[in-house]
């Protein structure tokens, strides 16, 4: 005996979702049924519309609905610092911050022997021609994540685009503010005595 | 700033799933952008389909896509038996066994008077006025869950059927087999020496 077929199928497509199981994926399944008409059909649409409306910004990368994205479209943004970030989701981050008024770019992956990801697989060659275009851009601030490979991200971009003049800078590492001492690891513990700063 | 449109209203769809927060939200919304076009397309269609086409058989309450169930439609089953579960989900589990050949009857929960359900709330009604019109069956076999609520569920449900004169039994509860006695809790232990069979 198995699942009549609807939900048969509705189950083979949560567990395509990352980290969805068997188990949560027939949860999920059952909860649907349980779930307003309304919300499982805005639920439908959601997903053919943001595969078909969601489109990568052709100058910074970022997720947009409409190309250029909003940033790269602000002319009263500050033309002369690009952030680069591994993820749409770092922009968001930072945006929350409400202190960086520049421009992004969004890599979409870092390099990544490991996984056979090299220069080519992620958006480091439209950073390149998009510096040599745009003479405005006077620092690159590289803010891949702080692991080893978003370390090594940082150094290849720091090597191809300090030659043509311009600065480039990394987030500071350190403690997290309102962390203890006592739980910090020895990496970040390292780096924030090597990058101590005079009060 | 925010998420594009079509995205963040995925990311709401995705956070009206059960145990799915804000960042497992977006985690899932961009993946999905990722996914084949194909896939999203036929998780879209499962959503509406399995919402529109799965129903509950009138007879015994289990989900079905043509009432009464393929299960209730089948003459061939034993049709003097019914096991008495409180999901669907437990239907396919005690399928899976290839051993029991009779009728299901689904509950659509417990008795569970700290959430406010009563005999009202759940499927019981349905099992009396079946147990009534259908004297072929001869046997009720509780199998709610072995917890406080699906225990009571059992005791109410065997108090209202023994009456009528049907045999009411419940599945034995001791050790699962496989299981080390050294981890096993204190009830099942307990189930488990009451339960004794002689040799």
């Amino acid at each position: 005996m198995q699942y009549p077929e609807p939900i048969a199928r509705l189950i083979d497509s949560y567990m395509k979702l990352p980290g969805i199981g068997s188990k949560t994926a027939e949860r999920l399944a059952f909860y649907t049924l349980d779930m307003d008409n309304d919300d499982v059909t805005a639920f439908s649409q959601a997903l053919v519309a943001a595969k078909r409306d969601i489109h990568y910004c052709s100058i910074c990368g970022n997720i947009t609905a409409s190309d250029p994205c909003a940033v790269c479209r602000d002319k009263t943004r500050d033309q002369d610092q690009v952030i680069v970030v591994e993820q749409p989701k770092d922009v968001m981050a930072l945006e929350k911050m409400n202190e960086y008024h520049g421009l992004y770019h969004v890599l979409h992956g870092v390099l990544s022997p490991i996984d056979g990801k090299g220069p080519e697989d992620i958006n480091i060659r439209s950073l390149v021609t998009r510096l040599q275009q745009n003479e405005q851009i006077k620092e690159v601030i590289l803010a891949t994540n702080a692991t080893p490979e978003g370390e090594a991200t940082a150094m290849y971009i720091a090597r191809l685009v300090k030659p043509a003049g311009i600065k480039v800078t990394r987030l500071a590492h350190g403690l997290a503010v309102g962390s203890d001492i006592e739980y910090a690891d020895e990496m970040t513990l390292f780096k924030a005595l090597e990058g101590r700063q005079e009060l």
